[in-house]
């Protein structure tokens, strides 16, 4: 590995966001959009239509490194993340993973302890190599000052697509597996804890400068499955990673995780915390401490509608974090019927503050 | 009317929901279960499958009184909810729904403040007839110490579904009008609020001793959208119930309200909190005043489940609310694949404690 794949900035070379992710507020701050490299770019939808399904893109450097670029170079973000999807994580444990045009992902869906101990006869590492020379090229073609970000799913958000074989409304199937077979869920949750942990020290390693986890279906977690099936998990891979790798980021996204957000920021470990945009600001703020990063929270909905409800959430936003470590992004991804130039508005609101 | 239909309990019957709503604590606490007419019991399956559309199931009372009444004789309910669904609302305005089989409802959607205006052109309360008749039937039907319990949608919730004609992933095309086209949203929600009213009021008059308001999709509210379409006009209906029926009682249910609850309760016109299961109790409870009653949380899918991890979450409700004036409840409505056993076993349960 060479110097320029440490995910350090080199001399000299400030990379905003990772002054940001050290606790430093930085005006006007740092921005990047989740699902950047995405359908609402007319660039990216052409590259879609040319390459074969979802997965093999992922899998491609060539197409994964161009659709990650696209944004930059039409934005200049200060951030890039790599191109992928969070199932190449089951999908690297030999679970059949398959995306149906228009519906969205599906998996031959796991219902037992004994499928776990089935998963992995397939060799992570080998198997996601692509998404690590990706990495490594992206952090060549980037600027300097552009920082690389990966990222993984949380276990419980990948477990439940696991159990359930799709997006399923209030992850029910994963649910009632919880409540019904714990020690099936436990052992899920421990083997995606694992394969995570590896996965992200060999992001970083390939030039990632810091990793987002994406808890996107902390909402229909109660009380007695939020911690053993959340927060734990968690926890426990960015420990794993930091052991690992001490230099590495990273950001936690709790969508949806409003009344359990507040035992994320008591946890302590997470480097910032990601904000969905339910969340109202004037009142979650004061509950994270002043030195945490935070990032988000624009409503991906405002960015389509454009205009005076565009300009009043940035405006929203951007008062409320002033002087704070902040990362503005949306509270969620961005969507495919987004125009173009409402996310340059955006940017230009945003770095014009 | 006579005094059986006017939701007071006669001279020495007890209803030990309405002394809740009071503000006492009862011990056992009283137990209903949303959606308790439902799917889940086979006698309702059997009336369903002889009754026409689903529409057509709310608007005959002889179907929607036995349906009613088929959980109460079955587990002894301390209340009962009349059968019927939050989109007769839009039904009796003029606006066309119909349910799928398996899909759930669909309405011609309406996008312009023109749209709104030509809503009403059915009288609403002629159309909604049959739900005052239900109701007037159920009280002369129920035990003395049985609560009849009425509802509407909340105006967020109803709009959501007129305007995106299905139910939709965070209710994107609501929102999206509702940055677009505000005057738009505001026109429907108001309109929306003034019929409720008038519904709420009609209810109550037709012996409901109390309602529910339900906003199920408060969670994508983002915080400028909140207030405005979510919190002000359910304190508008509230206010105006009231105001002309001062005995009605109002429990209101945030489902996903989690981060904007505090403001529900601060705002103080609700006479009951309804608690969606996400919700900790003893991280939430702490934050409603003592005296202000409470309902719910036990997660449906632990019902569904049942064993020991329904066991763990009636106790860890009757625990966490116990000295409170609380309703014990679901979290959500009770799902189709609910055995009839569990539900047995709750209401021992609750009972016995």
């Amino acid at each position: 590995m060479n110097a320029d794949v440490t995910g350090e900035a080199k001399g000299g070379v400030d990379r905003k966001i990772m002054k940001v992710l050290a606790g430093e507020s930085v005006w006007p701050p740092p921005v990047w959009i989740m699902r950047q490299a995405g359908r609402y770019l007319p660039e990216y939808r052409e590259m879609r239509a040319r390459a074969g399904g979802f997965l093999d893109m992922c899998y491609n450097p060539d197409f994964a490194v161009e659709v990650t670029l696209q944004p930059i170079r039409r934005f200049g973000f200060d951030a890039a993340i790599m191109f992928s999807d969070i199932l190449v994580v089951p999908h690297s444990l030999g679970q059949n993973v398959w995306f149906v045009e228009g519906e969205g992902p599906r998996l031959d869906p796991i219902a037992t302890t004994d499928d776990v101990a089935r998963l992995g006869e397939r060799d992570p590492h080998l198997h996601l190599e692509p998404v690590f020379e990706t990495l490594r090229r992206l952090r060549r073609a980037l600027a300097p000052e552009t920082a690389l970000l990966g990222f993984c799913g949380a276990p419980w958000t990948v477990a439940s697509y696991m159990i359930a074989g799709k997006s399923t409304p209030d992850q029910a199937p994963a649910r009632i597996a919880a409540y019904a077979d714990p020690a099936f869920m436990r052992a899920l949750i421990d083997r995606l804890v694992e394969t995570s942990i590896d996965y992200l020290v060999a992001q970083v390693d390939a030039g990632a400068d810091a990793v987002q986890i994406f808890e996107s279906f902390a909402s229909a977690l109660s009380a007695p499955l939020f911690e053993p099936l959340s927060l734990d998990p968690i926890r426990r891979i960015v420990s794993g990673l930091k052991a690992r790798r001490p230099q590495a980021r990273v950001i936690v996204f709790l969508r949806g995780g409003g009344p359990n957000l507040a035992r994320l920021v008591e946890a302590g470990f997470a480097d910032a915390i990601a904000l969905d945009w339910s969340l109202d600001l004037a009142r979650t703020l004061p509950g994270i401490p002043a030195k945490l990063p935070t990032q988000g929270n624009l409503d991906p909905l405002a960015l389509v509608a454009g205009g005076a409800a565009l300009d009043a959430g940035i405006d929203a936003v951007l008062a409320a974090t002033k002087g704070r470590p902040h990362i503005f992004n949306l509270g969620h991804g961005i969507v495919p019927q987004t125009p173009v130039t409402h996310v340059e508005r955006l940017v230009e609101r945003v770095r014009g503050s």
